[in-house]
């Protein structure tokens, strides 16, 4: 127990025997497939920076459940400290993978929960909050990385759960047991599911009466029976089976759905059954964190093609243009724009009835909505300044070919002092941040749609008080 | 001593004796001008403020080199706290007041001497920093407004200062005396320069050897003689002398252009005389300062023109519109980000050798290049969800004119609950923050041009760490 | 009869004796009121320019209809030559008077009814075709300017012409008569009114079953008995009354409100009345050349934007600044959208029944949405490029004072070679420009709102085939 | 000889001999390798169109120069309305394939040669225009298609031609012989080079003095010898290869790298030979042609963008959201301006000495500037309104998988008249059109770099002519 290393977070995961599916094959090593391990990779630099001395205050803090050091992706904020440190944290680590390092949506479920099992208790005297409690010992004590499985698949868009042909298009209950309840249904986009040890599952949506059976929140260990992982396809998903091409070398990300085949959950695993009125509460705050920690690791993700855009200039010999410049402060100005929106929602955060700190929504969905809109435009910059081989770069293989590749070497030169090779690999990291769809679609759809942020920042904005305001100003009484 | 009231503060104003000159005419007695009335209104809104009961604990803090309780507008940050309570007073009166307060570019100043002055006199063992206490305890014991005289005129903008023609075109010394120096040239835009009780100077731009003469920091009251101040024209400015159609009832902004004709300062104003090196950390100090006090007060004013616009939908009958809804929320989504970064800036600010807190400027220049290209954005959402009658109302006294006011009151009418007064009134209001240029224009201009912001948020940021992780994930060594 | 010179187009309007009002006051001598003459010079415009040997091509052809030169303002397009000339003769007009001509409201008023009144007469048998040829036959012969009365006051916006409490918030027929109707209603933002012989009046909005009275399309001249203007404040509008700072030193726009208090029309001049289920038709064809002629003009104006930015770059000693020669181009490169669009607009158009050809509405509207949006961005671009002066440039009175002339001369001069009151008129030019709001509101909401506009290009556009081409890519059958 | 039909095109391919590499193997069967021919099938669709009676009309016309009928592709424009159905045409193709078609390359080269040889012929009493002319008729008479070698690989970007270190990274005569010249050097960004018959040169940028070696045009088949096709990667290469998951079911892109390793061409297939000064005019022709072809062929891809959202909201059951058909019209609106600027171009067009028409090139780059930007925000709004599924939807092997398809297409369900497999397909389809490089880089570099468009539009742009209007407008003489 204690802080996992990176080895012994890879060994756990290799412990584990989840049903998964790829490109209609079932894998049962997971750890060793190659696509698979890129994502892990990337989950697991969240335990490598933990035992870095020059990150560990970064990433580490003590855990005042356990009284023990902890990950911070396993910690509930206390404090301001700790909702600033989420931001930081996240953009530390989207700078270090340069994608999507899949272990925040856990920690945003741990965060939810911590407040609403709480408020629930409060009205129903449950004992969702004491069950959540000994769940996040076993996290933290364990340093395990959680899963959030919340995305529905919702089936006809037009219907709500209830009204749904097929009644299983939100997971439910379909089942109570004296041990526990049976689930069943699927989760969409469970970025990470396999490098994680635990699926937690929260309701996608706000639910009426009637619902009940939809109204639904429990932790599963991802190898439980009757959870199938089938694991969907990125535009650069054969790059690392490959093993070729990969532009980056380390890390990237994959997206299964989870299809919850019937599945037993435990009821000291149930932190939420059937507490309708609850469900907008959960979906809230879990979005509202999930939504803040996009605006970190993407600004993260924004310093990388910053990173990769300036060496391309250098590569190039375009490091003097003007226009270019231009064009990378832009990058910066949306990095620093996630940053700062998102900083200010955990320094402004508030303390909730549990104890747990809760941030500002406003200001976290205000750094949600340029994602959804900027990321798309950092990404035509970074092409843009970089030039037109980010699309149709020879492959290595080419490269390497008895033929041709000494041909491709002397073309594919750019300024005498850099080796060729190191604009192709720069070229290539450029494609990969550009193009692969696991994570750039996420910085639309992740955390809810678009419409949904400008949803929230409406109704959490006080407009009676701007109206009075104008009315003073223009002479109106009343 | 102490906190001045609202009233006491006007009746200073009246005290002074300043020169100058509007419309061609000299003007005598500035305060029961209407239309330097309305500007002065709106920084006694700063002493209101800081009078009423909801509204002090924002305002008004303990000075720890006086030990009195100051206005938050004549203290140099020394904590977070500090930091962050500018932008809050900021966003508040921008708010309060619909336009432009003028009293931030005082605050600015005295918080950038506070740390410049010191630095100098650490360099050269002159005694800069003690003056400016000295000064500085003279503003916070009577509490007085001060304004920053900045920006030069300029001449012709590519050449430097000593390059010019007429040596006049920046601020300089044209005479060293024994009991202080005699200096001369113009600053532009200087809003609310006759609102103010002193004029604080500093040099517009970086120098180098040969430019001593413009390294100038000083401060003089606005009334001290050879100081003209030449009130421009701003799009809405007969409006108050007219007293009619104003729009915003209360407050409005007007900008002098200053010109220093020989005027003399004695030693004792002076914080900064031929050290060229500090003129460029002077600048960026304040320009940064400056660029959040923006991001506070422009928020406040967008949630005033959002508030109005809301106002107009219920007015007009188009409350339920969902596309005028989308436009709203553009706003708000413009207003929270230029809070946001401004705030993330307090909150990352740190501690300078002199002891006064410095912001964040990566972040207070993200917030402000928004300002340059969003303020006009939501400016245009105002008038879309507005409507037409924006531009063209007929004026209040054709609406008393007995032959034709009760036809227009007729046709000018909205939804039946509505006043058509206050229709009225609110377009009007909107036709204010709209188009008049006084303020508006600051959006794009106030704290330099937009390109200056640009060009500091690239040099402040670190972009080789950026290069070296993006080299770290394409596989590149070195 | 025939082609008016200036000089007699501003007689004539000198013959007629409107009823007006402005500041309360009601106006006798409309053409001697120096604001309203730089209106009426704007429009006068039209007239020189067809005199003029370099323009006379460009401006005059030769009508079918009575065999004899006219002005293309006076003239339905019967060919795709007529469409295109429309564009082009806007933008030359638009960059010669730098603001409005307000003269092509009338004929994008003579081009709907030219195919309306034809497609009514086919459907009921009804005369007002004919009617409508008599009636352009005496506009063509005598050279008259129109204006367009459509935009109606509307009341309470979520309802209906018949729903209203006041049922004349909507112009409509209060009395059938033997020789004629009686009329009431108010029309808003009737740019020009004044400077126009005839007010054509067309309805503002679909009608249905009920909505009779409001179905309506006449012709008055503007000092028909009953009619009554009342000009509207805009935000520059003292200038021209002051005769001072003007920035434009010719030309200016003003919108008065035109109530129609009882007004008779005689049965000659109805041209639509009750045929409820050609009102869409009225307002679609009217909409769609009218947006198309914004596109010409405003391109013509930034245009004149363009030129006072390099100009100010030249006087300013900015020239060669790279980051503002980019912002010229983003300039540019929206004046040619706006064009490009109206052209194909109108190089697409069809021949209708009538004989009148009409242009493309999606593109015309395509060039609308970008009108909208753009013009405020490059208003932005424009004040950017220009500096700070924009705002808050001392009067010409204070140049022209003894006292402080001289030095308000020597620090407003920019390079040595440029006199400085050379700039100071550009910069004067530049605020009317950008901050006249007569003028620039009309960006937005001239010729509907910026949702109408989209609303019609969905509208127009056919969705079924693209869908098709995607479902068949897809490999979708069906 | 005559119009090919499809199957004749792809069989007259089949007879050459090319050398290509791809993924380190070398490819002998052009043909039918499945990526190969998905992009050889959508150059095909230019002679299946031309088949086809609706299309025949649009595709097919008469050469004057071989006074037979001609695919519209092979034709240089000789009148406005040649130029206008080059845009017409372009998108109806992109409309119809959903990518590139690759055949507009070959007609830009000939657009431009048939003006620049001309010239050069006319200053020199060479003979370049007629041994283009016989090069013509051959392309026309054989129905043959050709791909624009005209981006060469520049090395360090910061040195001319004849300053690299390298003479050979731009494409240069290494040897002049009696029967011709040999040629060393390579182009990137080949688009359907092996779906060409014929590889047609051009120098990529203005040269000078001492730069005779570079000044090159010229024709070979694309199977001559020492000329290497390097098909490079783009992001969904390998899908085709795997005939599964291709979203596009019918045609895709790919871009190789030409390496001309000293290649033999003959003196009747070479158009321009060491006349250094008209490089620049051969690259200003050409570019503009290019930049307008993909005006229309994008529009044609947004079409199907617009089509897919549509469907998706139809299977999706989010029809009736507002914000969503707000984004379509987004989409709509960026498809028509990208239409109306090109088509305005080619109306505008002039004829040149030669006697072949030429656009407009304002408006052309107008377009292309829209392109460079906003076919990425067209790609954002489509994923946006299609879901989430865009990124990891499970693979069709997996949907046949036995175990888990069921499950699968039960959960993928959307609403319940649509077919699940409808619905998987055309998110495959959004894929494809989303995250697909070598058709979406283009978007930002195809034609020249963005900068190259906006230089060229303010080169082009008269803007003394607007100084002059400007000054005009504020009284400034001369």
């Amino acid at each position: 127990m204690g802080l996992k290393t990176k080895q012994e977070y890879i060994e756990s995961l290799r412990q584990m025997k989840p049903t998964a599916y790829m490109f209609g094959e079932k894998i049962t090593n997971i750890v060793d497939n190659p696509r698979l391990r890129a994502g892990i990779e990337a989950t697991a630099a969240t335990y490598e920076l933990a035992s870095m001395p020059e990150y560990r205050d970064l990433m580490v803090t003590r855990s005042p459940l356990i009284n023990e050091p902890v990950n911070r992706f396993t910690l509930p904020p206390s404090s301001i400290e700790d909702l600033v440190a989420r931001v930081k944290v996240n953009r530390k680590l989207g700078n270090w993978v340069g994608t999507c390092h899949q272990r925040c949506t856990g920690l945003d479920c741990l965060c939810s929960l911590s407040i609403v099992t709480y408020d629930i208790d409060r009205k129903y005297g449950t004992e969702y909050s004491a069950r959540f409690t000994e769940f996040l010992k076993h996290v933290q004590k364990n340093d395990l990385t959680a899963n959030a499985g919340v995305t529905d698949v919702k089936g006809d868009r037009s219907l709500g759960p209830g009204e749904q042909k097929d009644k299983d298009m939100y997971v439910h209950v379909v089942e109570r047991r004296e041990d526990g309840i049976v689930v069943r249904g699927a989760k969409a986009h469970q970025t990470g599911s396999l490098s994680s040890h635990e699926i937690i599952v929260l309701p996608t949506r706000a639910l009426r009466k009637g619902d009940e059976d939809y109204a639904l929140a429990f932790a599963v260990p991802q190898d439980t029976p009757g959870l199938i992982h089938a694991i969907g396809r990125s535009s650069l998903d054969t790059r690392e089976l490959d093993g070729c091409d990969m532009g980056n070398i380390r890390y990237s990300k994959y997206c299964p759905t989870l299809i919850f085949n019937d599945v037993f959950v435990p009821w000291d695993r149930v932190f939420m059954c059937g507490e309708v009125e609850f469900a907008s509460e959960m979906v809230l705050r879990f979005s509202a964190f999930h939504r803040q920690s996009h605006g970190g690791c993407k600004s993260g993700k924004i310093d990388c093609m910053i990173g990769a855009a300036l060496t391309l200039m250098d590569y190039n010999g375009t490091a003097k243009a003007g226009h270019l410049k231009q064009k990378v402060i832009d990058m910066i100005h949306r990095a620093e724009t996630l940053y700062g929106c998102c900083l200010a929602a955990s320094y402004e955060g508030k303390k909730e009835n549990s104890g747990t700190y809760f941030i500002d929504t406003v200001l976290a969905n205000a750094s949600k909505i340029h994602e959804g809109k900027e990321l798309s435009e950092a990404i035509r910059l970074m092409v843009d300044v970089s030039g037109g081989f980010v699309s149709d770069l020879p492959s290595d293989r080419d490269l390497e070919n008895p033929e041709i590749g000494h041909l491709l070497k002397k073309y594919l030169k750019g300024v005498d002092e850099v080796p060729v090779e190191n604009r192709i690999k720069m070229y290539r990291l450029v494609e990969k941040m550009a193009m692969e769809s696991a994570d750039t679609i996420s910085d639309i759809h992740g955390g809810g749609s678009p419409e949904a942020h400008r949803v929230t920042i409406f109704r959490e904005t006080d407009t009676e008080s701007k109206k009075k305001a104008a009315k003073r100003l223009a002479g109106i009484e009343g």
